[in-house]
């Protein structure tokens, strides 16, 4: 079979490989297509070599089809559209055995410390196996992944009917938030210091605020009827961000990191304080995230074609990189086409 | 009737004042015991000159008798043994509208936004008036403030019993707060730089860690079996205690900023994000804070005595600032007397 592997020096090759059969517990699937995300970009940078092992094959947001199990797997059979919620945790850490399983403290990310779905047949613990609903197509449960981190922030943040949320950050994770909190019930705004980002937003129906235009805590606070928002999303990773948030929030407000920062930021602390914020850690997702995610994406409410720029085949995953790294496309898909290999 | 007054330039004056009777929805106050605390230092260094108009009564945390009540005031007698909680909201913010009275847009402080405590016979609104436990001495009422602190902090963190959490800063706050949490069932540790405040601590049956001597994360790692502390509360007030304070902190562990943070400070977003942590800010008090603290006051399990390490007549409270200004005291109580001066 073909996979698509990051071989170190920024580079990504197609590979041949011989497909393993399912073992005791665990499942094989044909996969189908493959999202490509920031993380993965980090990788290929180079940024994570002292965490992956090359060659290394990637890829944790996919789709596929259930091609075989493994001796005493149950629940799942061939046939089956699925996707993989990547996590495989120990079981036995403190914040496992206190229910808190996808933030293990010994957490393996399949795709990132084990191997991904840029690969025709792919095996994986029974226990990731995540059901694709009937109305969900392979191409947006290629989609769950992202989604299902966008549902647990939503979640964590606690965004309620009614309430005023703001997200700072339009790319794909900040649009996908919005879009969440929009079906729980609140009304998003979305700051971003990108026009052409603004545009898509705005055409998604949210409010676009530019940052570098309008003060944005005056203009949240005129949003509120001077209260300042329910929740606030830091999804931009920028230093400024983060001493902006605190300033848009209302007294009790939650504020939610989605962006990785990778190094201490100033907080504004006596806002904190004074306002009695909440500051959240959110970090991938729990089970029902998935589950909630498959659900939002088969009910058409998920702008999943617009956040689709391209397809292309795994032979060209490297192509697919070098478009996000150019920063052209939102999110890229590969064509891995197990089955149509298969057929 | 004698007061103590700011009156600019880091002094405090005796006054002689004529007292006036209670107003509508007013209670007259006897006062007995005035605590002096971190702010009202604040004020006698003129860092909040832009605030308070000299000359100013000070004065938040106290004790006394009800000697009046004013026209159309129900539910206080003279007579009453009481303290006060010195918050005046106005009721129509969105905060307020919210149900978060304490925290109001527009909240008035009184003792620093209005005449305080430090004079014989005060008028405050008969909402800002509780009552004393029967087992409560007006010597030990003068702290059910500072503790209301300490119960809003441990109440904000929702700290649970059997949970373990650590105290950085082991100043009259910091006891309180780790009295307080262990009140509600945890056990609390206290990390401390100074060797005099760590013995103090120690003496009152809490586990003591010295930031400087010992590797803070290392040790409740091995206190908490692997997990992290539950809760922690900042409480020193120095930026390398906020980097520090992320470390200590299980998965899902809360942290609680009691301090004062002036400017912004780094925070270690990143073990936010990985851990799933959350901070809080924890600022004064609501009424059933000051219910419970009178209660925890009056049941002795809060260390009154240890914390009150003088109390100093109306006439002194100059030196008693001055003690206190000299970090040799924990608490320093002034005595006003006011009962005794109308017998």
């Amino acid at each position: 079979m073909r996979a698509a592997a990051y071989t170190g020096n920024a580079t990504v090759e197609t590979v041949e490989r011989t497909p393993v059969p399912p073992g005791p517990g665990q499942v094989q699937i044909a996969v189908a297509y493959v999202g490509l995300c920031g993380t993965d970009l980090h990788v290929l940078h180079g940024d994570m070599d002292a965490r992956v092992a090359t060659p290394a094959v990637l890829g944790h947001e996919m789709s596929g089809t259930v091609a075989a199990v493994g001796p005493g797997t149950t629940g799942v059979s061939p046939g089956d559209r699925v996707t993989v919620m990547p996590l495989d945790w120990d079981g036995t850490c403190p914040a496992c055995l206190a229910g808190h399983q996808h933030v293990c403290q010994n957490l393996t990310f399949i795709g990132i410390d084990s191997p991904g779905a840029l690969q025709q047949w792919w095996n994986v613990p029974a226990r990731c196996v995540v059901p694709l609903p009937a109305g969900l197509t392979l191409r947006h449960g290629a989609l769950v992944e992202p989604v299902a981190v966008a549902v647990h922030d939503v979640r964590r943040a606690d965004v309620r009917h009614g309430e005023r949320v703001v997200v700072i950050g339009g790319g794909p994770i900040g649009v996908l938030v919005a879009s969440v909190a929009r079906e729980f019930g609140a009304t998003a705004a979305v700051v971003e210091i990108d026009g052409g980002r603004r545009e898509r937003a705005a055409a998604l129906g949210f409010e676009t605020v530019d940052p570098a235009a309008v003060d944005q805590a005056a203009w949240v606070r005129e949003w509120t009827e001077g209260a300042g928002a329910d929740a606030v999303f830091e999804v931009s990773g920028a230093e400024a961000a983060v001493l902006a948030a605190t300033s848009l929030l209302r007294v009790r407000g939650r504020l939610t990191v989605v962006a990785i920062h990778g190094q201490p930021r100033p907080v504004d602390l006596h806002r904190v304080f004074w306002r009695e914020l909440t500051l959240l850690g959110a970090r991938v997702y729990e089970r029902r995230d998935f589950e909630t995610a498959a659900e939002l994406l088969a009910r058409g409410v998920i702008p999943a074609d617009e956040l689709i720029t391209a397809v292309v085949p795994l032979a060209r995953t490297a192509d697919a990189f070098a478009q996000l790294d150019a920063g052209r496309a939102l999110k890229v898909l590969v064509d891995v086409g197990a089955e149509e290999a298969a057929a």
